[in-house]
């Protein structure tokens, strides 16, 4: 009935997704003490910061000294986001980084000429350019990405066939620039994705692509993103974006619309009760949740950390038997 | 891959949950404004209160008035909850009201023990003389129920073969009555259900049952409510409980642990955009979800409410092509 994987890799994504988007001023400090706290749950990859222009986004003004302030765990890749060369050469000036390089294409024409005010050819062709400037950096190209692969607010819904010859583009530009992807990430950017349409879109990327290793980046907007996980582990998919607590996410600020990744320890619950195996310790994700609200000063989405998790009762168990 | 029904019955628990486990006074019109706006979308059956005493569930003291103000609207049932023959006797009071019969097990002991004060086989024989007071009142009996069929905050993990069996015990006390079950409903009471348990417990009820129509009542205490439901569907079932914008849950006031139905808006989105047909019309019950914000004076943890429906992006779409 299902090809489900044994393990999977979890990128967590709080910290860039969560300082980026909150109102309020967050100390430095505390930014670092989350990002030290996720490292110690079992994460081995943390997203910790963005490099982009302060005044596009001001959470973001302190990402030099957030990633300098990190104590690094050995096992634990620590990395960062950037939009332009010159974003690349703050990571690349970190030493606390591990940077790695993306290419990213978008089905939706609607959304790159809003988003990125590109045409498809003029967005092929960045992707080209900046293949070049990874290997004249000497960084290594890990992961191709679709933004909106699954929907599109300006565009609507986006067909299957278009998805499956964008991903062989990017397998197209990596070839050409005689790197190998690692991993393609499906991100359903604007959260329009249900689980039959995960079986639909991972299954037609499979069938073409049958080595391809796939990654799902899942917003949680209208409450699928458990669900369209559950689909993506029955296709075999082994590598999820998520972000603790659900940072990035907020329902109070009414801007859950526009962000939102999938809880990480949601998953994580999700994934440990079915038997697969994700390397973290959930009660010590769930304590690194609590920190994340009490760093924010709000109530996060995520359900576990609320809900609680079920070690106690069974343990509980264990003792009573 | 999957056994998906075509169309899907929702039983629609807000109103009962909601004005249980609120706090604050609520308005007897304001619930049943609610109640009437619920039947506008299209939902089939709308549990509308709990008849139990005043002293225990304060919310519920105007259960009567409740029941006696609603706006009957054809096609649609309106229920009631009892625990008593004297509860029973209230519904039966209410013309307002369509009183259908239900018996209900436990396989937890402990659970049994703590929360009704029962062992087993005193359950057992409880359900057999509700059966011979439902026969004598003229109360069609539709419904069998197992609470804590997934897992047990004071039993821990519950073995299948023992739900099974339950399920058997359910058949015989209906058969012995000379009735028969439309249905039986498996409730994750405390929220310990997975994809991979739902897919186990259902996949062998139904081996062992073929003909059984099921139900589910999934908790989203732990977020896994529309995965589980997801994964229910795979299963072929085709009947589940929910509350408007998840009414019983509260993130605000602590108890969401304690509460929280799956969200129906959230679970018609889930089945409407995968091709299941509900009946209802999602953009009413979004309307209809704010609305039930507005009564109780603070945000329910729904999604779909928040981030919205597809419609207007589809509509837009339309226009542009």
């Amino acid at each position: 009935m299902s090809d489900l994987p044994k393990s999977v890799t979890i990128n967590e994504e709080g910290p860039r997704e969560g300082f980026q988007i909150e109102p309020g001023p967050i100390e430095t400090a505390r930014k670092i003490e989350l990002i030290d706290a996720l490292a110690q749950t079992g994460l081995r990859q943390i997203q910790t910061v963005s490099f982009v222009p302060p005044k596009n986004v001001p959470g973001m003004a302190d990402a030099d000294a957030v990633v300098a302030g990190i104590r690094r765990r050995p096992g634990v890749a620590y990395t960062a986001l950037w939009l332009n060369e010159r974003g690349l050469l703050r990571a690349l000036a970190s030493p606390n980084l591990d940077v790695f390089g993306t290419i990213s294409l978008c089905p939706s024409a609607a959304f790159l000429q809003r988003n990125q005010k590109r045409t498809l050819g003029e967005n092929y062709e960045a992707q080209r350019s900046i293949l070049q400037t990874y290997k004249k950096s000497g960084v290594k190209v890990r992961r191709g990405g679709l933004m909106a692969t699954f929907g599109c607010n300006f565009e609507g819904d986006i067909p299957v066939d278009h998805v499956v010859g964008m991903v062989g583009q990017l397998l197209q530009l990596a070839s050409e620039a005689e790197v190998t992807l690692d991993f393609v990430s499906l991100a359903d950017t604007m959260a329009w994705a249900t689980p039959t349409s995960i079986q639909r879109v991972v299954g037609s990327v499979r069938e073409r692509f049958p080595g391809l290793r796939l990654s799902l980046h899942l917003h949680d907007t209208r409450g699928m993103g458990i669900a369209n996980a559950f689909a993506g582990l029955q296709m075999g998919v082994d590598i999820f974006d998520a972000a603790v607590a659900g940072l990035g996410g907020c329902p109070f600020a009414g801007h859950r619309g526009a962000a939102g990744n999938v809880c990480t320890e949601d998953l994580v619950f999700l994934c440990e009760e079915m038997g697969i195996s994700t390397g973290i310790d959930l009660d010590s994700l769930v304590e690194t949740a609590r920190l994340a609200e009490d760093i924010v000063g709000h109530m996060l989405p995520g359900s576990v950390k609320t809900g609680g998790t079920l070690s106690k009762f069974r343990n509980a168990q264990r003792v009573a038997v």
